[in-house]
């Protein structure tokens, strides 16, 4: 699932057909930069005509590309390439003391970064050959000035180049505007998977939580706008401050 | 946020627009049972004719309750009143073994069912007056022989009153479909919180897990199709089996 290529997901789901054929045209817009994250794209009218189709086509073209996620209508505004993820921040799994998890942004501390040699299925999910570097990086995350998450993040080289030259204490709180503003990454999706295990004695240690105390992984894919997997990164954080609720109809 | 009430939600959304009004409308006859579950509701024309309306507006109607889920679109096929909620298993949080949680239907075993006073809030979460009666149940759920998830529901009297009567060996096991059989009622939506905590003895006796085992706890609201809360549960399994995957946009 992780690894699905967006855009060969956009072509097959609409095979051949002449909408599908416009939806790829249109993605390599938003992709190369031509449309920009939160600006608007031109009117149906004026897209059909340059394409020399039907309303309906290029509606149904938009259609593909709202259902992915690329593109959003605005009520009453018109429809605009959407903007980097937002709301995916991974504290939105817990709460720590009175701070809502949903809308803290914690402190950032860089414990390493490193490049190194990718392992086998390190570089597949990332689309490169066997044998490819990557950025390993490990990272401590503070709220109320106690250590809340510990996370392990992997990037791949040469296309996050630029963050290997920034110095760490210029990165900031937030790794996806530094994505973005360094390497021209936007960060479209993510997906995430939690399951829970016992604290090794290091990440215990660093957590500042008993050995072998319960916590919650969060293991998470994010991917660019091509659809391309471009992080790979474990959280780990105390299993008993963690909350989630789904909400099913 | 579990306690809202969705027909006053929709009221309140739509304000006392023309197309606010109407939606309420549809939302007493699907709620009456004119329009069953599963079945298709009438053309729009023809709703517009009868309502006396633009067609338009019964457009905007159909949408809030399609954005509800009480309504559905079928591409080329028309819109359908939503069949109670499926895919809603508490055994999608969970992988046990080499069962894939999100489609496994463990076995049922009723340890207790018995007509209780609700304390407070339990009361209030149904929307009842203090002191009413309902029905208190435990169940503990099987997969290969194993006991997998221990849960206790509460149920609001009298709507689940024909549940008391039936002998528990004849209940199956899943109680949606049974509330729907027996009670008339169509689960509509359902609210899980997750969170985390120890065994206490007793369930760690029930789950056949040591004492203080770490467990992932899901706690359940469910709502009928006015939007009334009819079904509280605690469900309690195994930490190390939990797995959950959410996907962001």
């Amino acid at each position: 699932m992780a690894d699905i290529d967006l855009l060969q997901k956009i072509t097959s789901a609409a095979g051949l057909s002449r909408y599908g054929q416009i939806a790829a045209q249109l993605q390599a817009r938003i992709v190369s930069g031509d449309w920009p994250p939160g600006e608007a794209i031109p009117a149906e009218g004026a897209l059909a005509k340059e394409f020399g189709i039907a309303l309906g086509t290029i509606r149904q073209a938009i259609a593909v590309l709202v259902q992915e996620g690329l593109l959003e209508r605005v009520q009453g505004r018109g429809t605009f390439v959407r903007k980097g993820l937002s709301g995916a921040s991974l504290m939105r799994f817990f709460r720590f003391g009175g701070a809502d998890g949903a809308t803290a942004v914690p402190r950032s501390e860089i414990l390493s970064c490193r490049a190194v040699r990718l392992d086998k299925a390190m570089a597949e999910r990332f689309g490169l050959p066997s044998g490819a570097r990557g950025l390993a990086i490990t990272r401590r995350r503070w709220l109320d000035d106690k250590p809340r998450l510990l996370e392990s993040i992997w990037l791949p080289l040469p296309r996050c180049e630029a963050l290997q030259q920034l110095p760490v204490w210029e990165w900031g709180d937030l790794l996806y505007p530094l994505l973005g503003s360094q390497c021209g990454i936007t960060v479209h999706r993510a997906v995430d998977e939690v399951t829970f295990r016992t604290l090794a004695h290091d990440e215990a240690d660093l957590l500042e939580l008993p050995d072998a105390h319960p916590c919650a992984v969060v293991t998470r894919h994010a991917f660019d706008l091509r659809g391309t997997c471009i992080e790979y990164r474990l959280t780990r954080g105390d299993a008993f401050a963690f909350r989630y609720t789904a909400d099913i109809r």
